[in-house]
C-alpha cells in the first residue's frame, strides 16, 4: 500500500483529501501541519481532526521562528510587494512544502499531496518545491484531479462525517500567518463592493490617538522596537498588534494571479506595512541613488518570483546575494507615526547615513556656487541638440 | 542696453535679482510671474513689488489651466513619483520656463534670468528649457554667478530697501502650486527631527469621520468627483480640499537631489496622493499584467526625467506615446475611503475591466481543473533541473 | 457536418491532419497556405497535395508584402532579437493565424486547426490568435490531441498514401520565410556537435572579396540599397542574397522555448542580421542616450512578447507607439562592410545626427575646459561619502 | 614645497604636466607609470623621459596580472559592454588611479595629478577614485585647469624641449592595454568616413583559413584554451593573438561620452570579443531563463557604472555579488569558429547544462502532449479578454 504525506490545514479541502487519498488513491495518509503563525489551540484541534479521519500519523511542526528569520526577514530586506501585496501566504508556502518533503523523506513515503484546487496560486507553489526537492515522489492533488467543486466537496464531507466549518454563512476564504491575513470570496468577489467592516480581525481600531514607535534595524532587518531587543518572531507579533490597533495595513486590490486571472483580494498586514515603511525609509537614507534605483528592479523581481512559487529558481538566491550586500549598511533607527490607518516615517538616523557629512562639507565656506555652471551646460546637451535638429 | 526677462516669484532671491541685473549686469529688466496655483491677492503684491523695484514691464500670466491639463494630467497618467515625491515643483518649472522664453521672444530680449542658487534642482530645470528653446539667448543666474549666500542676499536686500519676508522667524523655504506644497529648511534639515505640526497648511485635519469620494476617469485622467463633472483645474483644487481636510498627503522623506546631495524634504500633496491612488487602482483593473509590469518602468523613468529637468529630452514624449496608448482603456470609477491621513481605494468599476468576464467564463461548467496539470509540470521546470544538476 | 479551416504547409504533420480531421473529427476540411516567402513552384505542389487529400477547398494566400511591411519592418524598428534569434518563424505565425481566422469567418467554419505538436512554440502562437480573434470557434490540434509521435505520423501517412518527404534521411526540421531559415533536429540536437556544412542553404559563401553596401533608412525602416529604392519585400530579398553570399547571418544557439525547455537551434538570417546591424548603428547616431537606454528595454520586451506568441497582448501595440515615436528621426544612410561571415557598420550619416553640430559648437573657442570642474566634484559624490562612512 | 604624484604615460599631455606642475604649481613631481599591458621597451623609455624632465622619483608598476584577474575577469563575468564597447580603457583607469593613490600615500604627497583634458571621460574616472580614496589630497589637472589646447601643449612642449611624438602626421589618439586598443581623432572624427586600414595594429588578417579554438571556463572565467591551462594574463594575450590573426574584434561606433557628447570611436578588441562570445554562449546553456533575463539588466548596469568611472559606487560590488553567485555554474567548454572577422560559438558542453537531462525526461514515453492544453487556454488569457472588451 502506498504512503502519502499530505499538507494538512484542518480546513474543508484538506480534510476531504484524507478519505479521498485513502479510498480513491488506496493510500495510507500521514498529515503534516506546519505552524507559521496560528493560535496554539487551533493546532490541537487540527491534530485531533486528522486523527479522527484515520491518518497513520500526524505531525505538528512549529516553523514560526524559521518563518520569521528565514522568510519574512528576507522579504523585508527585499521590500517584498507583489502589486501592493506583501506576500503573506505566498511567502509561507515554500516553507510548508519543504517541511512536507522533509517529513515524506523521513517517513519513506511514496507520494506528496496538497489540497489546492486547479484554479489558484497554491498548487504552483507546492508543486514547484515538490518537483525540485523530491522529483522521485509522486504528486497528488485530489481536489484538482477529481475536479471537485466547493459544492461537491461539502457533499462528500457530509457523507464522510467531516465537520463543515460553521462560518459557511460568512463565506470568506481566510488564510493567515505571522506576516498577514488574507480574505477573499463571498461579496468581496465583486470588485465594486466596498468590503464590509466585519471581514477585519487584525486591524480593528483600538487606539484613537497618535502614537510613535521607533524601529531599530541592523543588517537590513528590525531588531528593536522602542529600544527593546526582540526575537524576529516576537518583533513581528508585537508590530502586528501595535500597528493593527491603529487600523494600519488594510489592502484592497485587484491582483493578477499566476494563471493570469484578475482577482479581488483583501489583506490585513499591519506588521508588514509598518516594517516595510520603516525599512524603505532607512534605505533611502543610507544607499546611494544608483543602489536605490537598481534595488527597485531587484526587489520587484524578487517579489514576482516568490509570488509565482519559484522559490527554488536560482535567480532567487542570486538576488539575495545582491540584497544582502546592500543591507550591511541598512542599520539605524526610524521613527514611525501611527495614526488611524496611516503609518509614516517622520525621523531617521544611521551611522551609515549619506546625508550628515554632506551637510558639513557643503556649507558656504566650502562650495562656490559658480562651480556647477559647466554641469548645467552639459546637463541637457542632447535634448538641446535634438531641439535644434528637429527644426531643420 | 541689454534687456533681460526674469522669472519672478516676489520672494527674496528673485527680488534681489532685479537690482543686481540692473546694476551688475547693466540690463533693463522685464519680470514674469507665472501663476500655477497661487492665491490671487498675492499675485497683485508680486506685481507691485516688481514695479517698485523699477522693472521695465511686468507680466502676470495665468497658466493654471494649462498646468492642470498639460502637466498635472500627464503626471497622473504616468503615476509620477520620484522616490515617493509626486513632483509638484519639478512639474511646474518647465511650464514657467517656457512662459519666460515666450515672453523674452515677444519682448526681443537678449537674456533670460532666474533666481535659483547653485545648489538646488531648479537651476537645472530652468536652464534645460532655456538652452533647448532659446539657445541664442544669454542665461543669467545672478545669485549663483555672484555666489550670494542667504545672509548676503538679506544684507543686499536691506541696502536696496527690498522688504524682507516677515516669516524669517519661521525659516522654512516654501513652494506651492496646484499639485502640492513643499517645506524645507530650518529644523527640518535634521533628518532625525520630527516635523513640527505648524509646517502644514493644506493637511490640517478638519473632518474626523470617514468619508468616501468617487473619482471618475476617462482616457486615464479624472473627470468627475462624485459624478460631478469638473474642469481639470477645479477637480484638482477640490480634491486638494477634500483629501486635505482628512490630513491626507503628508510626505516626509530623504530625497536624492539632481547633484547627488541627499536632502530632507517635506510635502503636502493631498490631491496628488488621492488621485494617484485612484488612478493606479483603476489601471490594475483594466491593463494586462504585461502592461502593468512594463508601465512601472515607463512611469519611473518618466518621473526621473521630469525631476531631472529633462522635460525636453525626446524620451519624455516617446514615453508619453506609450502611456497615452495604454490610457485609452483607463476609464471608469474608483471609490476612495478618506480617513485621518489614510486614503485607500475600496471599490472600482470599468467597462474595460479584465475581471468581470473572466468570472463568467471560468465557472465550474466551463473549466476542468485537470487542464492545468501540464502547466504545473513546466512551471518550475528549469528550477527543478537546476536542483538536480546542482547535486552532481 | 462540421467545417474546419486548417493552416496547411504541405509538410508531413499538416498533411496527416487532413484525413484525421475528416475521419476522427468528422469534419470537412478547408486548407489555407499563407505565403510568407516560399518559392512559387512549391505553393502549387502544396495546393495539389491538399486537393489529392480531398479537401473541400484550398486557399493559397500571398502575404509576402504584408509580412514585409507590417511584421518584418516592425521587427526592424524594434531591433527584434530573442536571445540572439531575430524571430523569423515567430514573426510569421500571427500573420498566418490571422489569415486562417479570416478565411474561417468567410467560410462560416466551425473550427480552426493547426498541425503543431504539444511540445513546441507554434501551438502557443497559433492559439493565442485563434482565441483572441475567434473565441466562438473551436480549436483543433490533431497531432497534439491524438498524442501522435513522429513515428506514428509516418505510419499513418503511409496508410493514407500521403507522400513522405524524401529528406527523411536528412532529418532536419526546416522552416523558412522572408526573414530567415531555421534548422533543427538530427545531430544538431546535441549542443556539443559542430553543425555540418550541409545544413546551410542561404549562407554558402559565394563572394570571397570584401563588399560594401549602403542602406538608406526613413522612419526607421530601410528604403534603399546603394541608393536604389526598393519595396519592403524586394529590399529584404535582395539583402538576403547580398549578405548571404558573404556567409553572413549564421546563428547557433541554445534557446529557451516557451515551455522553458532549452533547445539547440540553428538559423540563417543574412538579411535580418545585416539590416539590424545597420539600423542599430543609425539609432546610436540620432537618438539621445536616454532614448537609447530605455529603448533597449522596449526592444527586448517586444521580442519576448512576440516570441511568446503574445502578438495580441495590448502591450505589443503600446510598445509600438513608443517605438514609432522614436523612429521619426531614424533617417539616413549606413555603410555596411560585408566580408566572409562578418558584417559591420563603417560609416553613417543623418540629418538628425546628434553628432555634427556638437562638434562645431564645442571647439576651443566656445568651451572653457575649466567649466566642468564643479561637475567632477558631484560626479561621484555619493560614492565618496560611502567610502568615508564605511571607514567609521 | 608641495609634492605631487602624477599618473604618467609618457605621452605629450602627461609630459607637459611635469614642467607645469614644477613651475605653475610650484611642486615637486613623482611620476607613476602603471603597466596594464604595454610592451616592455616602451616602459623604459617612459621612465627615461620622466627623469629627463627632472622628476623627484619615477615608479614603474607592473599591474598586468592584477588587471587581468581583478578587472578583466570581472568584466567577462559581467559580459561588460557599453553600447557595444567592451570597456578597455574605462576598465584600466580605476586600477591606475588606485596605484597612483597608493604611491601618493607611501610618498606622503600633498596632491594627485593627471593629464586628462576637460572634455573627455578620463578625468571623471581618475577623480572619482582620487576623491573616494584620498579625500584629504588636492587634485590637480594641469591641462584642464590651464585650459590648454593641443596646439598650446605642443608649443609649450617645444619650449621645454619635450620630444613631440613623431606620429603627429598620423594624428590618431591611441590607448591600449591587455583588453583592447582604441583609435580616435583625425579623419575618424567624421562618422561618415570609412576607417583607413592603417589604423589597425592588432587585427590585421594573418590567417585566411577557418580555425577552431576551445575555451574552457570555471566559475565564469576562462581557464584553458584548447585544453591548455593558462594564467589569466597569458590566456588573454594568447586570445588577442589568435582572434586578432583572423581580423576579429574591430568595432566602429558612435559612443555617448560621459558628458553626453556623441563621439566616433574605433576599437580593436580581439580577445574581448571572442572571450565574451564564448562566455555568453555558455551562460545561455547553464543559467535559467529567469537568471538570463535579469542578468542582462545587471550586466548593462555594471558596464554603465564602470564606463562612468563609478568603480567605487557600492552598487558595483553589489552587482558583483549577484554576478559571482550566478557564475558558480558557468563551467564547461565552448568551441569558437574563427574566420576572417567572424567569431561564432558552434558547440558547448557543461556539467551544469540545463539541456541534457530535459532531453531524456521529455521523450515520448514520459510526456503526454495533451497535458499542455490547459496551459494554452491561460497563455493569452488577458490578451483575449482585452480583444473582447475592446469590442464593446
Amino acid at each position: 500500500m502506498m504512503k502519502t504525506v499530505l499538507s494538512y490545514s484542518g480546513g474543508l479541502d484538506t480534510s476531504v483529501c484524507i478519505p479521498l487519498l485513502q479510498e480513491k488513491y488506496d493510500s495510507e495518509v500521514v498529515t503534516v501541519s506546519v505552524d507559521v503563525g496560528l493560535p496554539g489551540e487551533e493546532l490541537k484541534e487540527v491534530e485531533d481532526k486528522a486523527k479522527d479521519l484515520g491518518v497513520l500519523k500526524h505531525y505538528t511542526l512549529d516553523a514560526k521562528n524559521e518563518f520569521a528569520s528565514d522568510y519574512i526577514f528576507k522579504a523585508i530586506k527585499a521590500n517584498a510587494s507583489y502589486e501592493g501585496y506583501p506576500l503573506s501566504t505566498a511567502l509561507a508556502r515554500p516553507l510548508i512544502a519543504l517541511k512536507v518533503v522533509e517529513t515524506a523523506k523521513k517517513e519513506g513515503a511514496d507520494a506528496l499531496a496538497h489540497g489546492a484546487t486547479g484554479k489558484g496560486n497554491d498548487q504552483f507553489r507546492f508543486e514547484a518545491i515538490f518537483r525540485s526537492k523530491a522529483p522521485e515522489m509522486k504528486i497528488i492533488a485530489p481536489i484538482r484531479e477529481l475536479n471537485l467543486t466547493r459544492k461537491k466537496s461539502i457533499e462528500y464531507a457530509k457523507e464522510k462525517n467531516i465537520p463543515i466549518p460553521v462560518d459557511l454563512e460568512k463565506p470568506y476564504s481566510i488564510d493567515e500567518n505571522l506576516w498577514g491575513r488574507s480574505i477573499e470570496g463571498g461579496v468581496l468577489e465583486d470588485p465594486n463592493v466596498v468590503p464590509p467592516e466585519d471581514i477585519y480581525e487584525w486591524t480593528k481600531i483600538k487606539i484613537e490617538k497618535t502614537e510613535f514607535v521607533e524601529v531599530g534595524f541592523k543588517d537590513g532587518v528590525p531588531v528593536t522596537l522602542d529600544d527593546e531587543e526582540l526575537s524576529p518572531m516576537s518583533l513581528i507579533i508585537k508590530m502586528n498588534e501595535k500597528a493593527g490597533a491603529h487600523g494600519i495595513g488594510r489592502i484592497d486590490m485587484m491582483e493578477d494571479r499566476i494563471l493570469g486571472i484578475k482577482a479581488r483580494e483583501n489583506y490585513e498586514c499591519p506588521g508588514a506595512v509598518s516594517l516595510l515603511t520603516a525599512h524603505k525609509d532607512l534605505e533611502q537614507h543610507v544607499l546611494t541613488r544608483n543602489e536605490l534605483r537598481f534595488k527597485q528592479l531587484v526587489d520587484s523581481t524578487w517579489a514576482e518570483l516568490v509570488y509565482m512559487g519559484l522559490w527554488t529558481d536560482p535567480l532567487r538566491t542570486d538576488l539575495d546575494s545582491f540584497i544582502d550586500k546592500t543591507q550591511k549598511r541598512v542599520e539605524g533607527c526610524v521613527k514611525l507615526r501611527l495614526d488611524k490607518g496611516s503609518c509614516r516615517a517622520v525621523a531617521r538616523d544611521s551611522r551609515f547615513s549619506l546625508y550628515s557629512e554632506e551637510a558639513a562639507s557643503f556649507d558656504d565656506e566650502n562650495i562656490d556656487q559658480r562651480e556647477v555652471e559647466g554641469m548645467l551646460k552639459y546637463h541637457a546637451l542632447q535634448a538641446s541638440l535634438f531641439e535644434r535638429k528637429g527644426k531643420q
